[in-house]
């Protein structure tokens, strides 16, 4: 079983995401929460409660950065409505996080599962800069590191720049250039994976999980035969219970922090000559195999939350 | 006839889009000069040059600016070689450029003939910043201006810009800023149409043109049956000989001058909301009838010159 | 007698700058105008009046250039006035601005006479940018260019830089990176001049002068015992008449263009080491005789007009 | 008893400083370190040795960020020396650091005494600003924030940022954009107070104290009738001490982080207006003042150690 620790802001696809983890293979060692698509008391509250009513037992779930790095704050409430979950009900959340931080979480679980865990990034990456800036080491420590984030060719929020980066720049700048390599899945391939009819059809009938979280689907965007809203923490997620799904193409990646229209932008030179890569960019997705899987894991986890 | 002013910095494609000009129904006014490919002593010659060659009559060349309006300057000759035409072989120049200065000669030329002349911009956008800055009134003199430059997913040169708008990216800022609605056609574009082995063929049997020519085609790029290299500027041209080779989405277009990783990329945002849209962006090209257009226009000129 | 170009934007000190070259032994072979302190066609006007009022002759008056080279335009009318010479009263002018551009006549002039001529720059440096970007060699025929512009600790118009540097500062960065050694009068020096009480009345009894342009003093600044307005550009014009009056330090300086809070600054290295100094800087005035020669100067003027 | 922490990165004077405290009634509460004049193995070392030989007690020493936040290391090690202290030769420190992190001790003591303890930072302000983003709530529980650093003139590393704030720029961002009112003590009042051959000579018959440390001010500077070094961090201290040694004018202060020539330079604007000022800036050191009570200080000091 591959552990991984889950950095996030659900956030919907963060939500979706979590349910996929959930009901895969997947060892989720923690739970940890960023300020981005909404504030982070409400990021944390979402985990806690999804923590429950995804079955994730007693994974813990700690609280982390209120806001980038350097910049303000700018959300996403538009997208993700004002409960973040496009007003997906969930049962309120039996337990509080835990006491501590996200960032020294990080740390301690890395340091003590040195080589084992894969940090998995689903929103701004203020806490992982934290916890680098805190204690370099975990770059060693880390099996590896995952960032939904970025594109290679446009952005969402803006023509440049995907929302995540965006939203914390020089966190990802810290992030890419920590010395490892990070898996980028950007929206390059994460927008390729829609939730067509055909799609939302087969996420119909699997009891609870599908009742709860399916209008925050249809929240995110609409649904219909050709395409649909996509969801891109999940390919982050799938990425790493199944790498084959995706192609990755190494390739230097730098974060623009000082432009006047850009800033926030993924800058990614495939053409890596001899440089040392500092990220393997997902460059196509199987999305077939990617609906296949998410769909299994659903129903693996429907049958096991009734 | 559409009249037109060509600015210029030939460069092969400048070269393989004069001479569709020169093989179409349009009326060349005047052959401006800037430093770009290759320096202005040399895309002036080439402009000379490629007068004679093309039969272009008495249409003036004249010299513009040898560099960009803020930075030092940026070459290609890795890619157009140290003639900027690819080790074309052309009989030298009979006729020195006209007196004058580009810059003064494209505001006269648009004074004189308002509303009536298109310009068509096929390098790095100096000399029409500066003609802005002379006489902001060519912006309702002209009756259009098209440019060759920049894209709307990555660039050339680098990940985020395309080599004309990074050469001079304040020039660029000028022009896009300026008030008209500037058609860009950029490498989305004319990536697209690809001198592959098919094309080629079809412009091996044009007499002098094709034993002059081709060989910096080939220069330019290897030619298989599936791809081979991009004629950029001669898409700017063709879309002034027929606009309804391409759909244009109307777009703000902002350049980035500020980046450390983007200087010179055209953010380009199709969600104009209510701001006015200063640009057309070439969006799609007809691949098929842009050849046929342009392997038509060559045997008319083949003809011509033998 | 030292031939001198005047490039400026009447403007105040502007005024009070060209009287003190028309009282001197300064050749001044034309006057051109920039847009700055107001609007061109306002310096323009004043130029005109002033070339009039302080019987300059047939010295030649052109219109340059209306705005900056990259950035729209910043005025100073709540500083100079709307009619940029703070209400002082001249009769209108007799005669026109000369045909031709201001940039044209800064070259032709240059050519014609190399290695005699000293620029002295008032205003926004636009148009000397753009002469130099026409014509390069300009900085092989002037004897010398002498600016009025920047600081080497802190500005006017904000924290960081001066009015005249930040209007534009692109074009700045061309003019002081040109290759030429640029003679720098800055607000360091020309803010220890001041028209106190003292000063003020040596320059009350010189007839129509003082009635006429002294009441834009008083519009400049408070005149009192201990201080009173600076007036810059006459520094600039003192520097050029007897650079004895102050001391110069060769320095480095480069032209912020990027900065949020400090674009227009100009950053003055004195630690010049093994680098070619771009700039000699003044340090120091020696204000007791920069007054006596403004006083004299005005004088003999005020003698001749009357 | 004014209670303080002191953040710093000894560092010659800060070593002086830490000597000023500890001959003081200032009431240490602990010193954290930081990377900035040399790395923080070297600061923590410093400042261990300081609290022994300073005989400081048990005042807790901990060690903080090992590098800026987003931007590399920039050391000063030709100014310090490769130990930091110019060559003082102090006793090996008999203990080691406090276990934890220097971020987490500055906020825990700021919680426990809300209201009580005033911040000295004389060094690069990373661990301040990581503190700020992990609990913004010490904006409130600190009673007072010092810093040393900036100036409102030119810098000294380079012409436009003074050292502590180019190491960190973004961090010297955070803390000045925090919603407190700094203390900022430039280079523009701490240039003023040198040791001259005067000051030395009150500082030579301190029995061990002048042995150990008045060697690294001779290697900070040299010593004559009419100069010597300037010991920067001192003057923040005193500052603490007593208040109505300095000038302090309300200033907006902005932090450059974008510019080429200017990062890391505060923009200090005393034009308020209506805006609320986020620095009270030192303007001016009443120097005699300031080395009197410097001198009795280490007087008290050097009776106390021997």
């Amino acid at each position: 079983m591959t552990k991984v620790l889950i950095d996030c802001d659900p956030g919907i696809d963060d939500a979706l995401a979590l349910a996929l983890a959930a009901g895969s293979s997947l060892d989720v060692q923690a739970i940890t929460t960023v300020a981005g698509n909404v504030g982070l008391d409400r990021t944390s509250a979402n985990a806690l409660a999804l923590r429950d009513f995804l079955d994730m037992g007693d994974v813990p779930v700690l609280a982390g950065s209120p806001g980038a790095l350097v910049r303000g704050l700018i959300h996403a409430e538009h997208v993700h409505g004002s409960d973040g979950l496009g007003g997906a009900v969930l049962p309120p959340p039996s337990r509080e996080v835990t006491a501590g931080h996200a960032v020294d979480h990080i740390i301690t679980t890395l340091h003590d599962h040195p080589g084992e865990i894969t940090l998995i990034a689903l929103g701004p990456l203020t806490n992982i800069a934290l916890a680098l800036r805190r204690e370099p080491r975990i770059v060693d420590w880390a099996a590896g590191i995952v960032v939904m984030g970025g594109s290679y060719t446009r952005g969402n929020h803006n023509p440049a720049a995907e929302f995540n980066i965006l939203t914390d720049p020089e966190a990802a700048a810290i992030v890419f250039a920590a010395g490892w390599t990070v898996t980028q899945i950007g929206l390059d391939v994460t927008l390729t994976a829609r939730v067509t009819t055909a799609v939302y059809d087969r996420l119909r009938d699997l009891g609870r999980l599908s009742t709860s979280l399916l209008p925050s689907v249809t929240h995110y965007g609409v649904v219909t035969p050709d395409t649909g809203p996509a969801i891109h923490d999940a390919v982050a997620v799938a990425s790493v219970i199944d790498p084959t799904l995706l192609t990755f193409t190494p390739a230097v990646v730098n974060i623009e922090t000082a432009g006047v229209y850009t800033t926030g932008m993924t800058v990614i030179d495939f053409k890596v000559a001899d440089r040392r890569p500092n990220a393997l960019v997902a460059t196509r997705l199987d999305v077939e195999r990617f609906w296949d899987l998410l769909v299994s894991a659903y129903r693996e986890l429907g049958r096991r939350i009734g």
